[in-house]
C-alpha cells in the first residue's frame, strides 16, 4: 500500500516535469503557509498518535515552533513503531485545515519512522504535563518538553535580541575572558583553575599559567579596559560563583550581560540604558514568540503578561538607598534583619520595598561607601559616605541588575587601593586612569533572572540549558 | 578666551530658544554627516597634535571607526595637558573639510582635556607603527593601537554576523555549558576546576559538583541533546585545551562556533552549511567594515585581499582522506612524517594538500575509522574502515572547522563505546539513540582561526582581547 502510493507519486512527477519533488518544509512553515501544496515533506517527532476506525492522526513537532503540525492519515499507514516519541517522515498534501485553531495539515500519503522510540524506558509520556522538577531529572531529555522548548526557543531569542540592541546602539562586542589571574574582587568563592595532571599530582606546584587562575566572576574590570578605546562596550557571557547554595536564584555557572560606558557623568545615563534594553529585549521576545510566551503566562505565571505590560508602559521608579532604608524603618511589618543605614539590604528588605513601589522594578541607587567594591565612585557627600552605585530591583527576583560609576579620579583610587593592599595587583588598572581617563560606568544584568522575571518561573534551574550548582553537574 | 567664547554660547541659548544645546556625536557619524552643524560636541582620545603659528590640528579617535576627526583650533586653545593619548571633549562647528581624504572636519570653540595623559611612561607613541608583539606585553592599552582596534570591531562584527546567519536559517540558540562532567572525550588534556579552598585544603576530597568537573573542549554532545528537540542548533562560546603548545595557531581558551542538524543524511549538507556561514560571514565583514578590513590587507597581509574575493566567488573543492594520501604519496616534496594511510595528517601535509589544490579552502572528508572520535558515523565501505567526518583546510592555517555525520544507530554505537569501556559514562547519550533517534550532524569553526584567516594574521593572541596559552594570563 505504502510502496504503491510512493509510486503514484513518482508517476505523477514523471507526468509532469516541472512538478517539484515534495519540498522540505519545516513544522513552523507548514503552520504558517499560505496555500495547499501537493507534495511536502515533514520531519519531526510524534507527540500523539489518535487511532479511529476512518482515520489516523498524528501531532508532529520539530521544535522549530510550540504548535503541533496535524497530520492525517489512512490508518493502514499505521505501523507498531508509530508512538509517541519516535522520529518521523511525512510526505503528503498540505491542505487548509477544517478546524478553527489551526491553519494548515498534513494529509499524509507516506510515513516513514525514522527512529522508534522505547516508550516504556522514555522518561516523557505522550498528553501528560509533567511537572518542572520531574522533568529536570533528565537534562538530556526535557527539552523534548513542551515548557523547556518554548523557554529555549524564547531563550535563543532574547540573546539574540540583547546583541541587537547593543549593536543597533554602536556597542563593540567584546569576548572578557573566562579565566582570569584576578581573584581578589571580593565576589565571594572562586573556582580555581588546574590541569588534569596538576590536580593528580599537586605536589609539583607548577601552574599551567604561571601563576594561579580562577573562572571570571564578571567581565566589568575587562569592559573597562575597552571602554577606554571604543567607548560603548558589551560582553554577554558565562559568570562563576563557587556559593554552596541551594537557592532558586543561584547557579554556580550562569549568564551575565554587561555593557560600559565612557564619558558618562551621570549614574541617570547608565540606568537609562538599563531600562531601555529591559524594554527593547521584552518587547522583541513579546512580539516574536507570542505563543512560547503565552504558555508561561496561561500556565506558569497567570497575570504575569499584564504586569508586564503595564512595566513596559511605565518609567521605573527610583529610590536612593536613604530613602529606602527610611521605608523599611517605617514599614509596619517586622524583618528579621533590622533595616539600619550602612547595613546590606536582605531579600525581605528587597521585596518589601518592590512591594512598597507597587510591584514594579525599582532602582536604588547612592549605597554606603563601604558596602560597595573599590571601583565605585565616590559621591563626595561626605566622607567617604556614599558611591554612585545602583540596584535595580524587580518582584519576586530581587537584584536583577547592578551598575555603577567607576572612579577614575587617579587619587582616590590609588589611596582606596592603597588601604585594602591592593595597589600591586591593579597597577595595570591604575594604569587606565594615568593615560587618558574618562568618567565612566557601567552595569551587569543577570540573564537566566531576567528570563526568570519576564516569564515568571519560579527556579533559576529551569531557564538555562544545564543548570550547574552544588552538588550537581550532570552530562 | 575660553570662557568668552562658551559665554558667546550660552547668549546666542538664550536669544534664540529653538536653537539645540550642542549636540554629541561620535567621531564615525561626524565623519560621516551630509551636512555642516553649529553646535556640536565630540569626545575621545587625541591620536595626534599638530601646532602651527595660526592653527592647532588634533585628530580624535573614540573607537567608532579607524579614521580620525580632523579637529582644527584656534592655537589659543592649545594647553599642557593636550597631548596624545589625553581624553578630550571638543565642542564647535562640523564643517565640509578643504581636504580631499576627508569629508568633515570640526572647528573647535572649546576644548576641555577630560583626561591628561603621562606620555612619558605611556608605552604607545605618537604616529608610531608599534609591532604586533610589542603590544601585545600591554593587554590592557593595546586596543588604544590602529590594528588592533579595527581587530576588535572586526571581531564584533563577524560575531554578530555568525548570530544572525544562524537565526536567519532558523537555528536556535543554545548556550551549551562551560562546566562539564564529561571528561573522556579524548579531545587533549583538559582544565579541572575545584574551589578555592579545595585547593587550598586537597586533603578533604569533596567536589563542590560532588564528581569531578572541567572546562569544556566542545559543545557538541550537549548540542546533539538539543537537535533532538530542535532540529537545528548552533552555540558559540569558549572552549578550553590545556595543551601546552607555544604555536601561533593555539590557545588555552578560545572561541567555537558550533552547529547541529536533524536529520541530515548526507555529510554534504553539513559541508554546505560550513561553507555558507565562511562566506555569508565573511561577505557581510568586508561590506561593514571596509576601512577596518583594508588595514589588514595592506599592512598586515597584501594579497589577502583578491584571494579571499576569489575564494567568496568559486566553490570549495571536496577530495577524500585517500585521495588526498595519494596525492602526498605522489609529491615530489620529502615530509618529515611519511604519509601514510591511516596515519593522521600533519601540518606539513595539510599546507601541501592546500597548496597542491591552489591555495584555497579544502574540504577532505571519509577519515579511516581509528582515527576518529567513538561519536562519529561508520561509512559501511568495509569492516570499520571510514567514518563520515570533514576538515575544512585552508591556506596558512591548516584546520579551520570539522565536523561529521554522528553514529545515530544504537548498535553501532552501543558496541563501539563497549569496546573503548565508556558505556556506563554515555548511558545518557546511548538514550538519545532509543527516544526517537535521527540521522544528524554537525561541525565545529574555530573562530580565531577563521579571524586569522581572513585577515591575514599571523599569531592567533592577535585575534583575541585577552589571550590566554601555557604561561601567560595576565588581568
Amino acid at each position: 500500500m505504502l510502496g504503491a502510493r510512493a509510486q503514484g507519486g513518482w508517476r505523477a512527477l514523471r507526468r509532469c516535469a516541472s512538478l517539484p519533488r515534495a519540498v522540505r518544509l519545516r513544522v513552523r512553515e507548514a503552520l504558517g503557509a499560505r496555500e495547499a501544496a501537493d507534495a511536502v515533506r515533514v520531519q519531526g517527532w510524534v507527540r500523539s498518535v489518535r487511532s479511529q476506525k476512518e482515520v489516523l492522526f498524528l501531532h508532529i513537532n520539530d521544535g522549530s515552533s510550540l504548535e503541533h503540525l496535524q497530520v492525517v492519515a489512512n490508518p493502514s499507514l499505521e505501523n507498531r513503531d508509530l508512538t509517541f516519541g519516535s522520529a518521523v517522515e511525512v510526505q503528503g498534501k498540505l491542505v487548509k485545515s477544517p478546524h478553527r485553531k489551526q491553519n494548515m495539515e498534513l494529509q499524509a500519503e507516506t510515513i516513514r519512522v525514522v527512529g522508534p522510540c522505547d516508550i516504556w524506558s522514555f522518561p516523557l509520556k505522550m498528553k501528560e504535563r509533567h511537572p518542572l522538577e520531574y522533568v529536570r531529572q533528565f537534562p538530556h531529555l526535557r527539552c523534548r518538553n513542551n515548557t523547556l522548548g518554548s523557554l529555549l526557543r524564547i531563550r535563543s531569542e532574547a540573546t539574540a535580541a540583547i546583541h541587537s540592541f547593543f549593536q543597533d546602539n554602536g556597542y563593540v562586542h567584546i569576548h572578557t575572558p573566562i579565566i582570569t589571574s584576578n581573584d581578589c574582587e571580593g565576589a565571594g568563592e572562586l573556582f580555581q583553575i588546574e590541569t588534569s595532571s596538576e590536580v593528580r599530582e599537586p605536589a609539583e606546584k607548577t601552574h599551567f599559567f604561571n601563576v594561579p587562575a580562577f573562572l571570571t566572576v564578571s567581565g566589568q574590570l575587562h569592559l573597562e579596559v575597552m571602554a577606554g578605546a571604543f567607548t560603548h562596550v558589551f560582553t554577554f557571557g558565562p559568570t562563576f560563583r563557587a556559593e554552596n547554595s541551594q537557592s532558586r536564584r543561584h547557579l554556580a555557572e550562569f549568564y551575565m550581560v554587561e555593557a560600559e560606558l565612557s564619558f558618562t557623568e551621570n549614574l541617570q545615563d547608565i540606568m537609562q540604558v538599563m531600562e531601555d534594553l529591559f524594554k527593547t529585549v521584552t518587547s522583541t521576545v513579546l512580539s516574536k514568540c507570542p505563543h512560547d510566551v503565552e504558555l508561561f503566562h496561561k500556565y506558569v505565571a497567570p497575570a504575569q503578561k499584564d504586569r508586564l505590560e503595564q512595566i513596559l508602559k511605565n518609567k521605573f521608579v527610583t529610590i536612593s538607598y536613604s530613602e529606602a532604608v527610611e521605608i523599611l524603618k517605617q514599614a509596619s511589618q517586622t524583618f528579621t534583619f533590622k533595616p539600619e543605614w550602612g547595613c546590606d539590604l536582605q531579600t525581605e528588605h528587597e521585596k518589601y520595598l518592590v512591594k512598597h513601589c507597587g510591584e514594579i522594578p525599582v532602582f536604588v541607587i547612592n549605597y554606603p561607601y563601604d558596602l560597595k567594591p573599590f571601583y565605585m565612585r565616590d559621591n563626595e557627600d561626605g566622607p567617604q559616605h556614599t558611591v554612585a552605585a545602583v540596584d535595580l530591583l524587580v518582584p519576586g527576583i530581587g537584584e536583577l541588575c547592578g551598575g555603577s560609576l567607576r572612579e577614575e579620579r587617579l587619587p582616590f583610587l590609588e589611596s582606596r587601593l592603597q588601604r585594602l593592599g591592593l595597589t600591586d595587583a591593579y597597577q595595570w588598572y591604575l594604569d587606565l586612569r594615568k593615560f587618558g581617563s574618562v568618567p565612566h560606568g557601567g552595569f551587569g544584568m543577570g540573564f537566566e533572572r531576567y528570563l526568570q522575571y519576564i516569564l515568571g518561573v519560579d527556579n533559576i534551574k529551569d531557564v538555562i540549558p544545564f543548570p550547574r550548582f552544588s552538588h550537581s553537574c550532570l552530562l
